[in-house]
């Protein structure tokens, strides 16, 4: 291994005087150099985030001997390695806007990693990804057919060694089965400031409503439809005067803007989840 | 009256050709001097509202002028006078931020009308508004009293002659049957961006939901709760770092600045109400 | 023509009683149905934006009559035409982001009129037009070549007919004699927060003063700098955390949507400018 | 002392490899529970804050230790006590927003320290400061009088014992020679998003520029006039419907809230000054 070797630890326990001393001491010799060190308390539960280069440069040593610590505050750990190479899915349906984002700023270098495959159960954006030499599957999904799919979907993800999968405006739900099969981060795109308008049409939903500000939530999937941990929302003011239309497109502008955001503090590690939050180290 | 009498006319009917050019027509000789005029439409739905100087002085000639357009044009409509007495109530529990901002900007002149009446379930927050020479009245509600408690409020209300009440963080739930009774526009400010955590303890809900922006909503009161016409929203964004405490504290300075917004488009007649939403023209 | 001639009539001019009654009797008759109007009056300033559709389905009668009302108040007006063809040149260096946004937009039907060309002193970018089938030119520009590239440009842009020009991240100042022979509105985006940060490097200049939020700014060109009338400003919360290249990052993100939104209202008509300021009727 | 004393250390010193296993070397043992750490690296200069309860609750044994590890690495720093009673003046002109704002504040429990003193070159605002038994001094300046002026202001400030003195629109220029007697930090709320509209007349400036966004910045008072490190901006938007009357109106709830902040900030020692610029740990 290089000189280099930046590693990132995330921790989360629960919170007791010494936790910051143990893991200090613990690190002070083994750290060339802190690049970045957060840390957070509720009183209740700890959270840790260090990136550091490695005085030893070996990962697989740090780890082994951080096992003791971490036993010792029944801590919920790993030790992540920044890697411009990990391979990201986005899944799709129609709507491209997010798509095209997302692809313009991994070829940009603003996302650490690489789109690796595009998946939709349409055939309309095989162009997008291909166009820049990624791969598309167009995978079908219709009720009958919905268990064939999320198998073909997996492997397909399997294949690819999709580390993260992101669900760009991708309108079929994903069945708990295959999320646990899955055993990967999903991040999805909500068209709404959730709790708000959960569900299908926010965007009628809040004109009907009659609301002043709009906004688009990225949080992680889980098994109950639109209630995973968030890990970023952003909002826009509206007023009377604008359409459904006028929402779609004023939403487009939030919404790839969130899911970025969301996607890249989760490709740097910055995200732990615990208790059905999140804490974004941003 | 003297020469520079200035009216709002305010309109509400179902869109279709020529109606913009029948009121065109009218206002055309009656107003002297067009200060503000806009106009929205849904394509379904009309809105309107003119500020303006009279050219005869007579808003009374105006208004019965005026009804022959409106009926032939099935208009809701009405003819509003700036009024910088115009009494104001404000009902308030403990939390004294709202009130103690409204009261300010009454006194600051931010706003149309005065601060005629200070209601509370709770004595605590007498001198805030007696301080300033506005008169207090403490009328206590529990679950046994409601109905008289709301007997006297509609009579403390009448007997001020208040044209607007606001619900300056009032933690108790009106009545339909009072609402029915007292028959002028009810603001009530929310502490939570609706309808996203309506009903109660709306920043602990949003701390257990882990969002990442909070708000607050001012709203027309109706009979359901926390459902009536929202006037304005605003938000600020938040981190995992904020507890419930913070939350509360950042959520003061939305909340105030929200309401006196929505106060003071009221009582510059530039809200219009439409099938349970607002249209608002600032 | 067809029975739904839309057209949007635009005026400036001195304010006095009487001016919203001499148009407003004058289109009464004409326009079968009012889409949107607005007007704005800074007491000494009177400005009106009419979108209608006409009742004769003739804009030139329609435009010859109104000379007449025109006259009597000195106005400064136009009668302007939507056209989904309306030809815009895009100018760019060596930074994408915003040509590829606006690229999607009109690809999208978000904009009004199409991308006819897009010129750069540098080749780098030929490919983000032509995969699109837009005409591509490169106009290199050295101190001594200039006054011959600008002739060039001047003849690509006249040849395009290009009716809007979007300085989309370009690199060149445009001369004044350029400004003047082109004739046609040149809108730019500055990538601060304007009046601070004029100039080059507005971000390094920005982490040097240390501010707490940057911007973008969407202006017309004027032969001054940095100077020209502005139509749209957004901006974006950053702490000391955020290095250079965070900044160039965060400002890509709102950089393309306020030089979108400008562009978008400049092409529907909304804008007017008046003594180097504009009223934006959005 | 008692045995939860609470110790805030701030460290900022050139950054090199070692610093951080050093100082959390030396911390481990010391603290029993850290409530708060941050840390920030610019690759140069390092920047650190830790609240924590002391283990053996002598901070001066703290301060006294921990000197020669900052010796070692040439660190600037501090061991603040957190003090609910810390004095705290605020100057202020005719402008009240500001001033009302920040006395509700502390009388509310939002600020750490109390505000111990009121000054004004103007009579009007004494009733605001008295009313809530907070001494105020009426100290007229004009340019003859300025010296003598100063020199008054210096001694009451001492007298008060001020710590932190905040100038809450006040319209006078503290010279050279009276903020290095003085020797306490000075907060000042600019009415503008500087660099954009230093000096006078801000909001004037605004409209006659024509900008979209307006601000205000909290920033540390130097010699040379609003060109001192910024604390905190913040922005409204505006359009071209806002009378400098709105603007002022607008921006005072800007300013109040952006003033409440630094202040804020500043109390609980989250604010580092290096090379001109603030690093600010919320």
């Amino acid at each position: 291994m290089s000189a280099a070797t930046t590693v990132r630890l995330l921790v989360i326990c629960r919170d007791r005087p010494g936790i910051v001393s143990a893991v200090s001491g613990f690190l002070a010799d083994r750290f060339a150099n802190i690049v970045d060190a957060e840390q957070h308390s509720t009183g209740d539960r700890f959270f840790l985030r260090v990136e550091a280069t490695l005085a030893d440069d070996d990962p697989e040593r740090l780890r082994a001997d951080f096992a003791a610590v971490a036993a010792a505050f029944d801590m919920e750990w790993r030790l992540a390695l920044p890697d411009a190479d990990k391979p990201v899915a986005i899944l799709v349906s129609r709507y491209e806007h997010c798509l095209v984002d997302l692809l313009w700023r991994f070829e940009q270098g603003e996302l650490e990693g690489r789109a690796a495959l595009v998946v939709s159960n349409h055939p309309d954006l095989a162009s997008r990804a291909e166009s820049l030499g990624i791969p598309f599957r167009h995978i079908p999904v219709t009720r009958a057919t919905k268990p064939d799919a999320e198998r073909e979907l997996l492997d397909a993800l399997r294949e690819a060694d999709a580390q993260l999968v992101v669900l760009a405006r991708y309108m079929q739900i994903l069945s708990g089965p295959f999320l646990s099969a899955l055993g990967v981060p999903v991040l999805n795109i909500h068209h709404s400031f959730l709790p708000a308008f959960a569900g299908s049409g926010p965007y009628q939903q809040a004109i009907e409503r009659g609301v002043k500000v709009i906004g688009a939530t990225a949080h992680y999937v889980t098994e109950e439809l639109d209630d995973g941990p968030i890990v970023e929302q952003d909002v826009a003011r509206v007023t009377h005067r604008e359409t459904v239309d006028d929402l779609l497109r004023i939403g487009r502008d939030v919404e790839r803007v969130v899911l970025a955001r969301a996607v890249r503090w989760h490709l740097e590690d910055r995200v732990l989840v615990d208790a059905g939050r999140t804490v974004v180290f941003h």
